[in-house]
């Protein structure tokens, strides 16, 4: 690992990833992605190693992608976040994640692809793509309504406010809930538990439960990145992020032309 | 518009579409839904128009398909009904829509074609399609399940019964209740706040989210009109829409040939 | 019906199905499932029948599949509970379930084929598939998430834990509790309330409500079926039956390969 806002380190069966980057509320970059995706590989490749556990700390998840890396991105070469979830959506063994505090943006949409998620009580969940100027990605316009219904997936996606614990339940994003103090605890006994499942029963119900949403998710995630790329490059998106970088009000007549 | 049972009516860029029918207590005939579709149509192509709100009254949203009207149905002729679910179906901008006491029949199955629905939390939904000899229609027979579960959406569907906002909720038909007095206040707050979005974030994530649904949704309404046409030819459709109109209990005996 | 397990009686134009081994807490073995695959094609041609119920008693629905019976399956002859499963799938008449006490296995996959499930408030489900080495059966790996969601899907077939009866309704495999001593009876109300339903009507509404998922049910019940017939003849599986059998633990080593 080349970088050390994310930790690997190996845990009985359990592979844990955790996302370390205090100082910018766990927002995440390319570099950051990229040390995932390896992680994910590793994880995949190790027979060692039956379950992944993804984690922030017990009051921080991530606060999303970071703002000055959307805005340099190379628009002729993948982003590193697409290669991170198209690895996590394809990965054979499962995954678990702990979140604790903020969930924004990636850091809600990558829970999509983990097969259990458990938060604190007073977790914060967030999809605030199009009051960026931007659209759903990670596969979430076919997801979400799959878990939460068309009505409050679209009540998510289109408002982008800030949810709870108690909502993110109600909307499938999580399994369950536990006081704050606890998080990180009871997740890696949740993973452990889960790794000592017979390994071929669990892998092999894992792949039965993506099987049938598989391709969607591929196609989906493509359609998606083919809109956010171009929303991208639109006034109104580039007004936001400026206008977030340089701390002043978004210019209201800027974000409305269609 | 044509007919004063549908109020039109743009406040900011929303534009209000109101059913107003006090004396029939707001059932919908063919005409209406012509009003309905055409105030959809202006809302498509007008720039300044971003959102459409649908709502009754405050303590009334409609108590479905004017069923004088569904016995004169010319069986060549497609129904006004079938080309306003289909335009809604297919509505680009968002759609909020009200509903204050009752949502009976069509009332409750094109909420499932809207974004976001605000619900009174003494309001009522019925599905009394099977009740009246009927089917489901406007491809609630392929939604209901995908927002509520099978087990439920056979609930809602096979028996009929009245259910209140608290089951509307936890089937996926609606997103929230409010007190009654509030209701229309609420949805047009909530209609502008959803206008104030950056429209073209706005109209893309709508376009993303229906994408996988659009070609299943139009196939499902082509079948289960062909079933509801037959359906209502049928002496037991016909001996429980005579009952009562005559007001006198049905032949229970013509209902059971099956 | 050639076995005193499987009671079959018809009230008014329900068929009654219920599930008789009170000495092997309900296990199901072979001539039972053939005995249900009968008593359902008997409803099917029989005019006088409407609906099914099935049932087990007030404090016990089944405790799943015989653990003997799954050791003496022939690899080359479709198992009887396959045969079950696909005429449940594809039965055209509503069938209700009456879940007390416990459903494990096969016991909690074949309510996500029924229409209408009621189950005592102390009722217990299971799927205990990998905790046996095994996967998800009945389409189960497809069903269980559109119902649930994938979090939660992923929860109960991952980990194989019980859970009760109000997570049984979160998760969409019932649609409702009472208290265990009303149970039965509750359900045979239930399922005449929907017989006295327009026939028709009511047969026709089913066909449309399962038409968008019947082709993939069959499939996915294929390739859940390999990967069963596969896994029983794994080590791992092997050794966790044979000490379910000699009343020993498992030997751990021995279901961690992969």
């Amino acid at each position: 690992m080349n970088n050390k806002n994310i930790l690997v380190e190996q845990l009985d069966k359990v592979l844990v990833i955790e996302i370390s980057r205090a100082d910018k509320k766990n927002a995440l970059t390319g570099l950051m992605y990229e040390d995932m995706t390896n992680a994910l590989n590793l994880a995949s490749n190790e027979a060692q190693i039956s379950v992944v556990l993804i984690k922030g700390q017990n009051d921080l998840f991530t606060s999303g992608n970071d703002v000055k890396d959307f805005l340099n991105r190379d628009p002729n070469k993948e982003p590193a976040a697409i290669k991170f979830l198209k690895t996590i959506s394809n990965f054979k063994k499962p995954v678990v994640a702990a979140v604790g505090g903020d969930a924004i943006g990636i850091g809600t949409t990558m829970l999509m692809h983990c097969d259990l998620v458990i938060a604190a009580d007073n977790a914060r969940f967030q999809l605030p793509f199009v009051k960026l100027g931007l659209c759903p990605e990670a596969a979430s316009s076919y997801l979400l309504p799959q878990l939460a219904g068309s009505r409050i997936a679209s009540e998510l996606l289109m408002l982008g406010d800030f949810f709870g614990a108690d909502k993110a339940i109600t909307a499938g994003i999580i399994n369950s809930t536990c006081p704050q103090e606890l998080l990180i605890e009871k997740a890696l006994s949740l993973a452990k538990k889960l790794a000592n499942q017979p390994t071929d029963a669990l892998i092999t119900t894992k792949s039965l439960l993506k099987k049938n949403q598989a391709s969607f998710v591929e196609d989906v995630m493509g359609e998606e990145l083919k809109e956010f790329s171009r929303l991208l490059g639109t006034e109104a998106s580039k007004e936001i992020f400026t206008a977030f970088l340089e701390k002043r009000p978004v210019d209201i007549n800027k974000i409305h032309a269609s």
